[in-house]
């Protein structure tokens, strides 16, 4: 399975040593690891390649809020007892997708026997002097998002309770959790714009509260960056709108903040990768997080993404 | 947890950011990862701290083997649910004796939920040029190892099947296997000498083989590197002498080739390092690999490590 993933550019070791061999850049090595775990993170619908898919799309997702370009990636399994050859191509090739993808070489890896599927991806990359930190915001800056929130907890009350959506919604929210689309070209041309940033990978509510508190800042919402469609999907399904927003995760998109006279030059930049720069609130220094919405305020609770089960 | 290994160094991130940040060096970054899970690779008698000591001396066996200095690691964990809050002390206590033993740096990691403890360790170090490969040896290479063998093989015999051992060779025996030491300062002081090289995790015999495969060559050995008192563990217990030396695994000895004009240096090197060099035999034209003992030859097979169960 290992050497599945196609020849690596000159200076790079080959797949199967012991150890992987990537040219050095100047300046720093930004280092993540991830784990995905099959009955937290692997819903019922999504095949092992789309799994492999995921454990190293949940690595490119830190390294696009950080404005880091990935390089490298090894991938570590673990495989249950008995498990298909076919399984296992399906794992090299959710790993080739990713590769291409987000345009980052898997270096290697290696493969254990577990007692459910566990796949590890450990990734490395290079930024020239630092990354965005999440404790970067002051009062006044702009809480920012590159995207519309509830596809993923809308998609995982599909996949795992039934519930009900019409064709195009329910496809789109499905294919959000089993083929999470972190955009990187957004990340990169974000990055210089951002004064704090994280991505959403454990719910909207859980990453401002991580800012905020990484920050020392509280923050003010007025936009409530729901998806199209997610609204009448909520109410057809006896479900509330504002937890899908805040509280669902797996979105793999970015929150951060940017001072208030770059918003414009921001959203220009995050256009021109593909993305939407919504802003939704601003920084404050009373360290609350709170919502408001035709004059009420509410507290935002820090929640995040829950277990499968 | 995550926070309980210590200040890092400037230019090093701070623990519980989004992604590590490593000052980088000159050349190549080397890139390792290697996933112990509980079932296969935690004996026994292994405590939660020695499991994390272990899947970091995992890692460090590798750039040991192969003369790469290790800079900094990250530690992805999956707990079983429940997990007492001083086993997840144990763990970090374990992550901080392996970071001080071989002066490497703990940079961040992950927390998860799974069904049997699993860790991965990812670890990252640098290299001006290149390391030792699997595939550099010619016939006339002498075969060495840097200790003796068969140690952690007899440790697991008396963990898991109850064999019998006298006081001091017993406590070694399993010794070896709850605290493995991989002598990363003999494997650096050793790279400039070794034409071909891998640690003996898996089995001196499967990497023996492996270098043999991947070198093109075959090895004729001369000599059994049985550890002390290995011989009469065995006698005592109906073991076969050579199989706890050559299928046995986990010793995270280096098993490598010199030339035979380099062999006295590389063995004075060794020793500075405070590891004793053993020729066992010389690599050939011939791909077979044999042991010649009292004029016989004897094939030695393929055959490595096995699960704990």
């Amino acid at each position: 399975m290992m050497k599945a993933a196609g020849k690596l550019p000159r200076g790079y070791s080959e797949i199967g040593e012991d150890v992987a061999l990537i040219p050095a850049k100047k300046g720093r090595v930004v280092f993540k690891t991830d784990m995905l775990v099959e009955h937290t993170d692997v819903p019922p619908g999504m095949t092992y390649r789309q799994a492999a898919r995921k454990a190293v799309a949940m690595c490119v997702s830190d390294f696009a809020a950080k404005g880091a370009k990935p390089d490298s990636f090894m991938a570590s399994f673990g495989l249950r007892k008995g498990v298909s050859q076919k399984d296992v191509d399906e794992l090299a090739l959710g790993l080739a997708d990713a590769g291409r993808r987000w345009g980052v070489h898997f270096v290697g890896g290696d493969t254990n026997e577990a007692e459910e599927l566990v796949i590890d991806c450990a990734m490395v990359g290079f930024a020239e002097k630092t990354v965005t930190t999440r404790s970067g915001a002051s009062p006044g800056d702009v809480l920012v998002v590159t995207g519309e929130f509830g596809y993923p907890p809308s998609g995982l009350e599909i996949l795992l309770h039934g519930a009900k959506a019409k064709g195009r919604f329910g496809r789109r929210a499905t294919q959000s959790v089993l083929e999470p689309r972190p955009n990187l070209k957004a990340g990169l041309a974000l990055a210089p714009f951002l004064t704090s940033a994280m991505d959403s990978s454990d719910g909207l509510a859980r990453s401002i509260h991580t800012l905020a508190r990484e920050s020392g800042v509280g923050f003010l919402l007025d936009t409530l960056p729901a998806g199209e469609g997610v609204e009448s999907f909520a109410a057809a399904n006896r479900l509330v709108l504002e937890n899908l927003v805040f509280q669902g995760g797996e979105e793999y998109l970015i929150v951060g903040t940017v001072k208030r006279s770059t918003l414009e030059a921001a959203s220009a930049a995050a256009e021109r990768a593909g993305a939407r720069l919504l802003p939704i609130g601003v920084a404050h220094k009373e360290r609350k997080v709170v919502f408001r919405k035709d004059g009420v305020s509410r507290r935002i609770r820090d929640m995040g993404w829950t277990h499968l089960r």
